[in-house]
Protein backbone atom coordinates (compact mmCIF):
# COMPACT_ATOMS: atom_id res chain seq x y z
CA UNK A 1 0.00 0.00 0.00
CA UNK A 2 3.05 2.24 0.02
CA UNK A 3 2.82 5.72 -2.42
CA UNK A 4 6.64 4.70 -2.32
CA UNK A 5 5.95 2.22 -4.65
CA UNK A 6 4.81 4.13 -7.19
CA UNK A 7 7.13 6.84 -7.68
CA UNK A 8 8.10 5.50 -11.36
CA UNK A 9 5.93 3.59 -13.70
CA UNK A 10 6.53 0.13 -15.38
CA UNK A 11 5.30 -0.76 -18.27
CA UNK A 12 5.41 -5.03 -18.34
CA UNK A 13 4.31 -6.92 -21.92
CA UNK A 14 2.70 -9.80 -22.04
CA UNK A 15 3.88 -11.75 -24.90
CA UNK A 16 3.27 -15.43 -26.74
CA UNK A 17 1.39 -17.73 -29.16
CA UNK A 18 -2.04 -17.78 -30.01
CA UNK A 19 -3.76 -19.51 -26.10
CA UNK A 20 -0.40 -19.04 -24.77
CA UNK A 21 -2.82 -17.66 -21.49
CA UNK A 22 -1.86 -13.70 -22.29
CA UNK A 23 -5.24 -12.44 -21.17
CA UNK A 24 -5.82 -15.00 -18.63
CA UNK A 25 -2.41 -14.10 -16.69
CA UNK A 26 -2.51 -10.47 -17.38
CA UNK A 27 -6.11 -10.85 -15.15
CA UNK A 28 -4.42 -12.78 -12.31
CA UNK A 29 -1.27 -10.62 -12.07
CA UNK A 30 -3.68 -7.27 -12.06
CA UNK A 31 -5.27 -8.35 -9.51
CA UNK A 32 -2.61 -9.58 -7.37
CA UNK A 33 -0.61 -6.15 -8.01
CA UNK A 34 -3.81 -4.05 -7.16
CA UNK A 35 -4.26 -6.06 -4.03
CA UNK A 36 -0.73 -5.00 -3.15
CA UNK A 37 -1.47 -1.45 -3.48
CA UNK A 38 -0.34 -0.51 -7.12
CA UNK A 39 -2.10 1.32 -9.40
CA UNK A 40 -2.47 -0.99 -12.64
CA UNK A 41 -3.40 0.11 -15.58
CA UNK A 42 -4.63 -3.21 -18.45
CA UNK A 43 -4.28 -2.39 -22.06
CA UNK A 44 -4.23 -4.61 -25.06
CA UNK A 45 -2.49 -4.47 -28.63
CA UNK A 46 -3.60 -3.42 -31.20
CA UNK A 47 -6.18 -1.51 -29.69
CA UNK A 48 -5.92 0.33 -26.60
CA UNK A 49 -7.79 3.08 -27.58
CA UNK A 50 -10.84 4.12 -29.68
CA UNK A 51 -8.51 4.91 -32.85
CA UNK A 52 -6.39 1.80 -31.94
CA UNK A 53 -9.66 0.05 -31.89
CA UNK A 54 -11.10 1.06 -35.40
CA UNK A 55 -7.60 -0.14 -36.67
CA UNK A 56 -7.48 -3.49 -35.34
CA UNK A 57 -11.11 -4.03 -37.08
CA UNK A 58 -9.33 -2.98 -40.34
CA UNK A 59 -6.46 -5.97 -39.32
CA UNK A 60 -9.46 -8.40 -38.80
CA UNK A 61 -11.24 -7.44 -42.08
CA UNK A 62 -11.28 -9.34 -45.29
CA UNK A 63 -10.42 -6.90 -48.38
CA UNK A 64 -10.55 -9.79 -51.20
CA UNK A 65 -6.40 -9.95 -51.65
CA UNK A 66 -4.55 -10.62 -48.35
CA UNK A 67 -3.19 -8.02 -46.85
CA UNK A 68 0.39 -7.07 -47.51
CA UNK A 69 2.49 -7.92 -44.47
CA UNK A 70 4.25 -4.50 -44.88
CA UNK A 71 0.24 -2.46 -44.55
CA UNK A 72 -0.26 -5.32 -41.27
CA UNK A 73 2.90 -3.98 -40.13
CA UNK A 74 1.99 0.20 -40.48
CA UNK A 75 -1.64 -0.53 -39.07
CA UNK A 76 -0.06 -1.95 -35.94
CA UNK A 77 2.01 0.40 -35.57
CA UNK A 78 -0.02 3.90 -36.16
CA UNK A 79 -2.24 1.86 -33.79
CA UNK A 80 0.69 1.88 -31.15
CA UNK A 81 1.56 5.64 -31.52
CA UNK A 82 -1.68 6.61 -30.44
CA UNK A 83 -1.66 3.76 -27.78
CA UNK A 84 1.17 5.49 -26.96
CA UNK A 85 0.51 9.01 -26.59
CA UNK A 86 -3.17 8.56 -25.19
CA UNK A 87 -2.70 5.73 -22.97
CA UNK A 88 0.71 4.39 -21.89
CA UNK A 89 2.48 7.57 -21.51
CA UNK A 90 0.09 9.47 -19.59
CA UNK A 91 -0.01 6.23 -17.58
CA UNK A 92 3.69 5.68 -16.81
CA UNK A 93 3.92 9.76 -16.04
CA UNK A 94 1.58 9.51 -13.54
CA UNK A 95 3.59 6.31 -12.33
CA UNK A 96 1.27 3.22 -12.68
CA UNK A 97 1.91 -0.44 -13.71
CA UNK A 98 1.19 -0.93 -16.98
CA UNK A 99 0.08 -4.33 -18.32
CA UNK A 100 -0.22 -4.83 -21.65
CA UNK A 101 -1.80 -7.62 -23.84
CA UNK A 102 0.83 -7.82 -26.72
CA UNK A 103 3.21 -5.13 -27.75
CA UNK A 104 5.92 -4.37 -30.56
CA UNK A 105 8.17 -7.84 -29.56
CA UNK A 106 5.00 -8.88 -31.09
CA UNK A 107 5.11 -6.98 -34.45
CA UNK A 108 8.94 -8.55 -34.62
CA UNK A 109 7.65 -12.03 -33.96
CA UNK A 110 4.76 -11.72 -36.18
CA UNK A 111 5.45 -9.21 -38.86
CA UNK A 112 9.18 -9.29 -38.90
CA UNK A 113 9.88 -13.40 -38.05
CA UNK A 114 6.88 -15.06 -39.73
CA UNK A 115 5.56 -12.59 -42.54
CA UNK A 116 9.37 -12.24 -43.34
CA UNK A 117 9.36 -8.58 -43.37
CA UNK A 118 13.04 -8.86 -41.70
CA UNK A 119 14.06 -7.43 -37.80
CA UNK A 120 15.38 -3.93 -39.72
CA UNK A 121 11.78 -3.14 -40.86
CA UNK A 122 10.42 -3.35 -37.38
CA UNK A 123 13.34 -1.69 -35.71
CA UNK A 124 13.14 1.13 -38.28
CA UNK A 125 9.61 1.62 -37.25
CA UNK A 126 9.91 0.89 -33.36
CA UNK A 127 12.83 3.66 -33.25
CA UNK A 128 10.32 6.62 -35.31
CA UNK A 129 7.33 5.67 -32.96
CA UNK A 130 8.93 4.70 -29.77
CA UNK A 131 11.95 7.24 -29.42
CA UNK A 132 13.86 5.10 -26.32
CA UNK A 133 10.45 3.80 -24.91
CA UNK A 134 10.83 -0.02 -24.30
CA UNK A 135 8.91 -2.55 -21.99
CA UNK A 136 10.52 -2.82 -18.34
CA UNK A 137 9.62 -6.07 -18.52
CA UNK A 138 8.60 -8.35 -21.27
CA UNK A 139 6.73 -11.76 -19.59
CA UNK A 140 6.98 -14.32 -22.65
CA UNK A 141 4.56 -17.05 -22.04
CA UNK A 142 5.99 -20.17 -24.20
CA UNK A 143 4.50 -23.29 -25.04
CA UNK A 144 4.28 -25.65 -27.69
CA UNK A 145 2.50 -24.38 -30.85
CA UNK A 146 0.00 -27.55 -31.22
CA UNK A 147 -0.56 -26.94 -27.38
CA UNK A 148 -1.63 -23.20 -27.51
CA UNK A 149 -3.31 -23.24 -30.77
CA UNK A 150 -5.51 -26.39 -29.77
CA UNK A 151 -6.44 -24.21 -26.30
CA UNK A 152 -7.39 -21.00 -28.34
CA UNK A 153 -9.63 -23.66 -30.83
CA UNK A 154 -11.23 -25.09 -27.78
CA UNK A 155 -11.95 -21.19 -26.54
CA UNK A 156 -13.51 -20.79 -30.02
CA UNK A 157 -13.53 -17.47 -31.64
CA UNK A 158 -10.94 -17.03 -33.53
CA UNK A 159 -8.52 -14.27 -35.55
CA UNK A 160 -6.69 -14.07 -39.23
CA UNK A 161 -3.39 -15.98 -37.18
CA UNK A 162 -5.45 -19.02 -35.93
CA UNK A 163 -5.60 -19.57 -40.23
CA UNK A 164 -1.62 -19.63 -40.55
CA UNK A 165 0.56 -22.56 -40.78
CA UNK A 166 2.26 -24.60 -38.05
CA UNK A 167 5.55 -23.35 -39.67
CA UNK A 168 4.45 -19.73 -39.19
CA UNK A 169 3.54 -20.43 -35.67
CA UNK A 170 7.15 -22.24 -35.03
CA UNK A 171 8.44 -18.80 -36.70
CA UNK A 172 6.52 -16.18 -33.69
CA UNK A 173 7.68 -18.98 -31.28
CA UNK A 174 11.68 -18.89 -32.14
CA UNK A 175 11.64 -15.10 -32.93
CA UNK A 176 10.04 -14.44 -29.43
CA UNK A 177 12.57 -16.76 -27.88
CA UNK A 178 15.51 -15.88 -29.55
CA UNK A 179 14.34 -12.15 -28.44
CA UNK A 180 14.71 -13.38 -24.89
CA UNK A 181 17.70 -14.73 -25.45
CA UNK A 182 19.41 -11.62 -26.57
CA UNK A 183 18.09 -9.61 -23.16
CA UNK A 184 17.84 -11.77 -20.37
CA UNK A 185 16.98 -9.06 -17.88
CA UNK A 186 14.44 -7.65 -19.60
CA UNK A 187 12.34 -11.11 -20.85
CA UNK A 188 11.43 -13.41 -18.05
CA UNK A 189 10.32 -17.14 -20.14
CA UNK A 190 7.63 -18.61 -18.70
CA UNK A 191 6.69 -22.43 -18.71
CA UNK A 192 3.10 -21.70 -20.11
CA UNK A 193 2.08 -25.56 -20.16
CA UNK A 194 2.20 -25.53 -16.22
CA UNK A 195 -1.21 -25.28 -14.68
CA UNK A 196 -3.22 -21.15 -14.51
CA UNK A 197 -2.03 -20.84 -10.70
CA UNK A 198 1.71 -22.14 -11.12
CA UNK A 199 2.52 -19.90 -14.56
CA UNK A 200 0.55 -16.75 -12.40
CA UNK A 201 3.28 -17.56 -9.43
CA UNK A 202 6.43 -17.88 -12.21
CA UNK A 203 5.04 -14.66 -13.30
CA UNK A 204 5.02 -12.84 -9.89
CA UNK A 205 8.17 -14.24 -9.17
CA UNK A 206 9.79 -12.54 -12.66
CA UNK A 207 7.61 -9.16 -11.70
CA UNK A 208 9.49 -8.71 -8.43
CA UNK A 209 12.47 -7.95 -9.88
CA UNK A 210 11.01 -5.44 -12.06
CA UNK A 211 9.35 -3.09 -10.11
CA UNK B 1 -2.25 5.47 -81.36
CA UNK B 2 1.34 3.47 -81.33
CA UNK B 3 1.66 0.31 -78.98
CA UNK B 4 5.63 1.21 -79.07
CA UNK B 5 4.79 4.30 -76.52
CA UNK B 6 3.64 1.78 -73.80
CA UNK B 7 6.81 -0.16 -73.68
CA UNK B 8 7.49 1.14 -70.07
CA UNK B 9 4.90 2.20 -67.71
CA UNK B 10 4.48 5.63 -66.34
CA UNK B 11 3.79 7.13 -62.34
CA UNK B 12 2.28 10.40 -62.89
CA UNK B 13 0.64 12.46 -59.83
CA UNK B 14 -1.29 15.08 -59.13
CA UNK B 15 -0.33 17.43 -56.05
CA UNK B 16 -1.96 20.64 -54.31
CA UNK B 17 -3.67 22.20 -51.54
CA UNK B 18 -7.37 21.90 -51.29
CA UNK B 19 -9.32 22.89 -53.64
CA UNK B 20 -6.31 22.88 -56.34
CA UNK B 21 -7.97 21.56 -59.10
CA UNK B 22 -6.38 18.11 -59.37
CA UNK B 23 -9.85 15.97 -59.45
CA UNK B 24 -10.74 17.85 -62.43
CA UNK B 25 -7.69 18.01 -64.19
CA UNK B 26 -6.59 14.40 -63.71
CA UNK B 27 -10.39 12.96 -65.33
CA UNK B 28 -8.52 15.68 -68.74
CA UNK B 29 -5.34 14.62 -68.75
CA UNK B 30 -6.71 10.47 -68.70
CA UNK B 31 -8.74 11.42 -71.50
CA UNK B 32 -6.23 13.25 -73.51
CA UNK B 33 -4.32 10.54 -73.10
CA UNK B 34 -6.63 7.82 -73.94
CA UNK B 35 -7.32 10.01 -77.09
CA UNK B 36 -3.57 9.92 -77.68
CA UNK B 37 -3.90 5.66 -78.02
CA UNK B 38 -2.36 5.10 -74.11
CA UNK B 39 -3.75 2.57 -71.33
CA UNK B 40 -4.53 5.12 -68.77
CA UNK B 41 -5.28 3.89 -65.03
CA UNK B 42 -6.65 6.63 -62.73
CA UNK B 43 -6.38 6.00 -59.12
CA UNK B 44 -6.25 8.35 -56.09
CA UNK B 45 -4.69 8.46 -52.12
CA UNK B 46 -5.32 7.40 -49.57
CA UNK B 47 -7.34 4.52 -51.28
CA UNK B 48 -7.02 2.78 -54.44
CA UNK B 49 -7.70 -0.37 -52.92
CA UNK B 50 -10.19 -2.01 -51.07
CA UNK B 51 -7.87 -1.93 -47.58
CA UNK B 52 -6.91 1.42 -48.37
CA UNK B 53 -11.16 3.12 -48.95
CA UNK B 54 -11.36 1.19 -45.25
CA UNK B 55 -7.73 2.86 -44.16
CA UNK B 56 -9.15 6.14 -45.41
CA UNK B 57 -12.41 5.92 -43.62
CA UNK B 58 -10.44 5.40 -40.54
CA UNK B 59 -8.37 8.70 -41.09
CA UNK B 60 -12.12 10.57 -41.84
CA UNK B 61 -13.58 9.44 -39.01
CA UNK B 62 -13.94 11.10 -35.20
CA UNK B 63 -12.19 9.51 -32.02
CA UNK B 64 -12.57 11.62 -29.49
CA UNK B 65 -9.57 12.50 -29.13
CA UNK B 66 -6.69 14.35 -32.03
CA UNK B 67 -5.07 12.07 -34.37
CA UNK B 68 -1.85 11.78 -33.21
CA UNK B 69 0.53 13.20 -36.46
CA UNK B 70 2.37 9.76 -36.47
CA UNK B 71 -0.54 7.37 -36.48
CA UNK B 72 -1.75 9.13 -39.49
CA UNK B 73 1.46 9.79 -41.10
CA UNK B 74 1.56 5.77 -40.61
CA UNK B 75 -2.15 5.02 -41.66
CA UNK B 76 -1.17 6.79 -45.24
CA UNK B 77 1.71 4.79 -45.59
CA UNK B 78 -0.24 1.79 -44.93
CA UNK B 79 -2.62 2.16 -47.72
CA UNK B 80 0.15 3.45 -49.60
CA UNK B 81 1.99 -0.13 -49.40
CA UNK B 82 -1.52 -1.89 -50.63
CA UNK B 83 -1.57 1.00 -53.57
CA UNK B 84 1.94 0.03 -54.74
CA UNK B 85 1.21 -4.13 -54.12
CA UNK B 86 -2.13 -4.14 -55.58
CA UNK B 87 -2.71 -1.18 -58.19
CA UNK B 88 0.95 0.73 -59.29
CA UNK B 89 3.39 -1.80 -60.11
CA UNK B 90 1.42 -4.26 -61.60
CA UNK B 91 -0.01 -1.27 -64.25
CA UNK B 92 3.61 -0.11 -64.18
CA UNK B 93 4.95 -3.66 -65.26
CA UNK B 94 1.95 -3.47 -67.56
CA UNK B 95 3.34 -0.27 -69.33
CA UNK B 96 0.35 1.69 -68.49
CA UNK B 97 0.42 5.18 -67.40
CA UNK B 98 -0.74 5.85 -64.08
CA UNK B 99 -2.54 8.75 -62.90
CA UNK B 100 -2.64 8.74 -58.81
CA UNK B 101 -4.75 12.06 -57.21
CA UNK B 102 -1.91 12.53 -54.08
CA UNK B 103 1.29 10.34 -53.73
CA UNK B 104 3.92 10.87 -51.31
CA UNK B 105 4.21 14.37 -51.79
CA UNK B 106 1.19 14.91 -49.87
CA UNK B 107 2.79 13.01 -47.00
CA UNK B 108 5.90 15.40 -46.65
CA UNK B 109 3.48 18.83 -46.88
CA UNK B 110 0.94 17.67 -44.59
CA UNK B 111 2.31 15.14 -42.00
CA UNK B 112 5.76 15.83 -42.18
CA UNK B 113 5.57 20.31 -42.88
CA UNK B 114 2.32 21.29 -41.45
CA UNK B 115 1.91 18.76 -38.95
CA UNK B 116 5.70 19.07 -38.33
CA UNK B 117 6.26 15.14 -37.84
CA UNK B 118 9.75 16.10 -40.33
CA UNK B 119 10.67 15.90 -43.25
CA UNK B 120 13.35 12.72 -41.67
CA UNK B 121 10.26 10.50 -40.31
CA UNK B 122 8.76 10.95 -43.67
CA UNK B 123 11.70 9.75 -45.89
CA UNK B 124 12.10 7.12 -43.70
CA UNK B 125 8.73 5.58 -44.23
CA UNK B 126 9.20 6.56 -48.36
CA UNK B 127 12.41 4.21 -48.28
CA UNK B 128 10.85 1.28 -46.05
CA UNK B 129 7.71 1.09 -48.32
CA UNK B 130 8.28 2.46 -51.52
CA UNK B 131 12.10 0.96 -52.17
CA UNK B 132 13.50 3.14 -55.17
CA UNK B 133 9.92 3.78 -56.50
CA UNK B 134 9.24 7.63 -57.12
CA UNK B 135 6.63 9.38 -59.62
CA UNK B 136 7.95 9.88 -62.52
CA UNK B 137 6.48 13.04 -63.01
CA UNK B 138 4.28 15.59 -60.18
CA UNK B 139 1.91 17.58 -61.28
CA UNK B 140 2.15 20.47 -58.69
CA UNK B 141 -1.33 22.62 -58.90
CA UNK B 142 0.10 25.48 -57.23
CA UNK B 143 -2.71 28.97 -55.83
CA UNK B 144 -3.16 30.79 -53.20
CA UNK B 145 -4.39 29.14 -50.39
CA UNK B 146 -7.26 31.00 -49.52
CA UNK B 147 -8.28 30.51 -53.50
CA UNK B 148 -8.17 27.01 -53.25
CA UNK B 149 -10.40 26.83 -49.89
CA UNK B 150 -12.95 28.82 -51.34
CA UNK B 151 -13.23 26.72 -54.92
CA UNK B 152 -13.71 23.66 -51.77
CA UNK B 153 -16.10 25.05 -49.68
CA UNK B 154 -18.03 26.27 -53.08
CA UNK B 155 -18.47 22.42 -53.95
CA UNK B 156 -19.51 21.65 -50.41
CA UNK B 157 -18.33 18.91 -49.28
CA UNK B 158 -14.95 18.71 -46.60
CA UNK B 159 -13.03 16.74 -45.06
CA UNK B 160 -10.32 16.94 -42.32
CA UNK B 161 -7.83 19.34 -43.60
CA UNK B 162 -10.58 21.75 -44.60
CA UNK B 163 -10.94 22.69 -40.89
CA UNK B 164 -6.97 23.58 -40.44
CA UNK B 165 -5.83 27.22 -40.15
CA UNK B 166 -4.69 29.19 -43.19
CA UNK B 167 -0.69 29.00 -41.71
CA UNK B 168 -1.40 25.15 -42.27
CA UNK B 169 -2.14 25.39 -45.35
CA UNK B 170 0.49 27.58 -46.34
CA UNK B 171 3.32 25.25 -44.71
CA UNK B 172 1.34 22.77 -46.96
CA UNK B 173 1.67 25.11 -49.93
CA UNK B 174 5.30 26.19 -49.21
CA UNK B 175 6.27 22.60 -48.33
CA UNK B 176 4.86 21.36 -51.62
CA UNK B 177 6.79 24.98 -53.82
CA UNK B 178 10.81 23.89 -51.93
CA UNK B 179 9.96 20.23 -53.00
CA UNK B 180 9.75 21.09 -56.56
CA UNK B 181 12.64 23.48 -56.61
CA UNK B 182 14.98 21.15 -55.56
CA UNK B 183 14.04 18.85 -58.35
CA UNK B 184 12.87 20.83 -61.20
CA UNK B 185 12.83 18.20 -63.89
CA UNK B 186 10.38 16.05 -61.90
CA UNK B 187 7.50 18.56 -61.09
CA UNK B 188 5.62 20.66 -63.24
CA UNK B 189 4.69 24.17 -61.07
CA UNK B 190 1.13 24.95 -62.83
CA UNK B 191 -0.66 27.62 -61.87
CA UNK B 192 -4.02 26.54 -61.03
CA UNK B 193 -5.47 30.09 -60.82
CA UNK B 194 -6.09 30.27 -64.95
CA UNK B 195 -9.29 28.45 -66.34
CA UNK B 196 -9.43 24.70 -66.53
CA UNK B 197 -9.13 24.69 -70.22
CA UNK B 198 -5.75 26.62 -69.98
CA UNK B 199 -4.26 24.67 -66.71
CA UNK B 200 -4.90 21.32 -68.63
CA UNK B 201 -2.86 22.45 -71.46
CA UNK B 202 -0.10 23.01 -69.38
CA UNK B 203 -0.29 20.02 -68.08
CA UNK B 204 -0.71 18.34 -71.26
CA UNK B 205 2.81 20.45 -72.33
CA UNK B 206 4.34 18.87 -69.21
CA UNK B 207 3.59 15.57 -69.60
CA UNK B 208 5.37 15.89 -73.03
CA UNK B 209 8.53 15.66 -71.01
CA UNK B 210 7.98 12.51 -69.48
CA UNK B 211 6.05 10.22 -71.67
N1 LIG C 1 -2.20 -22.65 -17.89
C1 LIG C 1 -3.26 -23.06 -18.62
N2 LIG C 1 -3.53 -24.36 -18.79
C2 LIG C 1 -4.57 -24.76 -19.53
N3 LIG C 1 -5.42 -23.92 -20.16
C3 LIG C 1 -5.19 -22.61 -20.05
C4 LIG C 1 -4.11 -22.11 -19.27
N4 LIG C 1 -4.14 -20.75 -19.34
C5 LIG C 1 -5.18 -20.43 -20.13
N5 LIG C 1 -5.83 -21.54 -20.54
C6 LIG C 1 -7.01 -21.60 -21.42
O1 LIG C 1 -6.52 -21.54 -22.75
C7 LIG C 1 -7.34 -20.69 -23.53
C8 LIG C 1 -6.46 -19.54 -24.03
O2 LIG C 1 -6.09 -18.70 -22.94
P1 LIG C 1 -5.96 -17.13 -23.13
O3 LIG C 1 -7.17 -16.59 -23.85
O4 LIG C 1 -5.62 -16.53 -21.82
O5 LIG C 1 -4.71 -17.09 -24.10
P2 LIG C 1 -4.14 -15.87 -24.94
O6 LIG C 1 -2.67 -16.03 -24.91
O7 LIG C 1 -4.71 -14.60 -24.46
O8 LIG C 1 -4.70 -16.22 -26.38
P3 LIG C 1 -4.81 -15.22 -27.65
O9 LIG C 1 -3.44 -15.09 -28.21
O10 LIG C 1 -5.70 -15.97 -28.61
O11 LIG C 1 -5.40 -13.93 -27.15
C9 LIG C 1 -8.48 -20.23 -22.65
O12 LIG C 1 -9.58 -21.07 -22.88
C10 LIG C 1 -7.93 -20.41 -21.23
O13 LIG C 1 -8.93 -20.67 -20.32
N1 LIG D 1 -9.21 26.17 -62.98
C1 LIG D 1 -10.29 26.31 -62.21
N2 LIG D 1 -10.88 27.51 -62.03
C2 LIG D 1 -11.96 27.64 -61.25
N3 LIG D 1 -12.55 26.63 -60.58
C3 LIG D 1 -12.00 25.41 -60.71
C4 LIG D 1 -10.86 25.18 -61.51
N4 LIG D 1 -10.55 23.86 -61.47
C5 LIG D 1 -11.45 23.29 -60.64
N5 LIG D 1 -12.33 24.21 -60.20
C6 LIG D 1 -13.46 23.99 -59.27
O1 LIG D 1 -12.91 24.06 -57.96
C7 LIG D 1 -13.45 23.03 -57.14
C8 LIG D 1 -12.32 22.11 -56.66
O2 LIG D 1 -11.79 21.40 -57.79
P1 LIG D 1 -11.28 19.90 -57.62
O3 LIG D 1 -12.27 19.10 -56.85
O4 LIG D 1 -10.84 19.42 -58.94
O5 LIG D 1 -10.00 20.20 -56.68
P2 LIG D 1 -9.11 19.16 -55.87
O6 LIG D 1 -7.72 19.67 -55.97
O7 LIG D 1 -9.36 17.78 -56.34
O8 LIG D 1 -9.68 19.36 -54.40
P3 LIG D 1 -9.52 18.39 -53.14
O9 LIG D 1 -8.11 18.60 -52.65
O10 LIG D 1 -10.52 18.89 -52.17
O11 LIG D 1 -9.78 16.98 -53.63
C9 LIG D 1 -14.48 22.31 -57.98
O12 LIG D 1 -15.75 22.85 -57.71
C10 LIG D 1 -14.05 22.61 -59.41
O13 LIG D 1 -15.14 22.61 -60.31
MG1 LIG E 1 -5.76 -13.06 -25.44
MG1 LIG F 1 -9.99 16.00 -55.33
Amino acid sequence: MSAGRQQSGRLLTFEGGEGAGKSTQIAQLAEHLRASGYTVRTTREPGGTRLGEAIRAVLMGEYGAPMPAMSELLLMFAARAAHLAEVIEPALAAGEIVLCDRFTDASFAYQGAARGLGEGAVATLERLVQGERRPDGVLLLDLPVAEGLARAQKRGDGNRFDHETLAFHERVRESYLERARHAPTRYAVIDATAAPDAVAQSIVNAVQGWL
